[in-house]
């Protein structure tokens, strides 16, 4: 970050590393804006600067990485790993850096305790680019299987049945008294962590920097915490 | 880490950290001695002492933060969580704070490119504490469902057959051109970074630190990376 020219991110993201950034060019865009906001990065990067384009959490997960890749093979932009020394460059080209991020999916968990120790599947219910009967086939399969639930995306201002209708597939494979956590906008000012059940699912607050954690069928929940056992108690003496 | 008297770990891990923790306590043990380490920071802990207990990558994937949680139920040691400063302190108690990492999975997927930018499933291939027959049905719920997947622990010393297991399973879901991902030693000296096919993975060179991504059938490989575009492509225009 402290050696990009540019930083071009969503304006909420940009807005918290505006510390970080003084002195820089800032290209911010709204929501929904994503093929702008890397066609930015890309025109800015092209021309010469050195760009670092922000996600929150890891930006390889449900975030801007894919995308940027993508635009560049769409465009034919030539791709350089930023660790390739031995790459040809005598085609114009972008060298390309990821640099790995704590996952919303980490943060939530460490909040509610340890809900991923075990397989787990992370499902976005947003059917803007997915088509609702991928989700749904996703949600059985992860739910017979009994994995572990990571759930992005379940409400938006203008979706609101997803979740309630992710909460009553799993219940016919799922106990009603597993364990669910709830988290909101993790390790920001306004965090909000939860833990609730299947059952009371429907009645949990959840928005757009909502986390959802269904427990598979050995998650345990007790004192304000949540977590999977893996299955050390089954073979050790652990008590 | 800074305010810990007491820090505990597998000794690789423990000595990947050394310059951090001088002057502290070191307690560190073997590979699989998970229980004994566990209860080693428990005893340290409920003597007194602030105990750091280290994992690479994130301590709730695939690593100790659950078993944590786990025998802390069964020794009934009530759990304090770190931030609930009105809870009843009058019984002896433990405070938990469970600090998030950068996972193998994220360390990783960097290094590729993006394969992680639709839904995905994380699946431990070790029998060593699951059996065998609810990994498989795991992998074939995911390959089924069209997640990507991320396989830990594709092979050890003693366990050689299970990767190639997944290859033939996954085989019968996706075409063998589907881009595979082999990352080993993340970030670390040895890092090796590989991308394959399906076709090709019982070719790849993986051990205990290798993580292994598997494409969904979107998944993409160019000029040494790997991305699974997410949609945007099929709804606007990126070119």
């Amino acid at each position: 970050m402290s050696g990009a020219d540019t930083v071009v991110g969503y304006g909420t993201y940009v807005d918290l590393i505006r510390p970080l950034i003084k002195g820089k060019e800032i290209i911010s865009t709204g929501m929904t804006k994503e093929v702008e906001r890397v066609a930015a990065a890309l025109a800015a990067a092209m021309s010469g600067s050195a760009v670092a384009l922000v996600s929150s959490g890891d930006p390889g997960i449900y975030a801007m990485a894919g995308l940027a890749f993508e635009m560049c093979v769409q465009r034919r932009i030539d791709v350089i790993p930023a660790g390739d020394f031995l790459a040809n460059t005598e085609k114009p080209s972008l060298r390309i850096e990821v640099v790995p991020g704590i996952p919303a999916l980490c943060a939530g968990a460490a909040l509610l305790g340890a809900p991923l120790t075990h397989d787990f599947a992370a499902i976005s219910l947003s059917d803007l680019l997915t088509p609702w009967d991928v989700i749904e086939k996703r949600i059985i399969a992860a739910a017979q299987a009994d994995f572990v639930m990571v759930i992005y995306n379940p409400k938006s201002r203008k979706r609101n049945w997803q979740l309630q209708k992710t909460r009553e597939i799993v219940l016919g494979y799922r106990d009603g008294h597993t364990p669910v956590g709830i988290v909101t906008a993790a390790m920001r000012p306004e965090q909000v962590v939860h833990i609730t059940t299947l059952d009371q699912l429907h009645l949990a607050d959840v928005n757009m920097q909502t986390t959802v954690f269904i427990g598979n069928s050995s998650t345990c929940a007790s004192a304000g915490f949540m977590f999977t056992p893996r299955g050390y108690g089954k073979k050790y003496a652990i008590g």
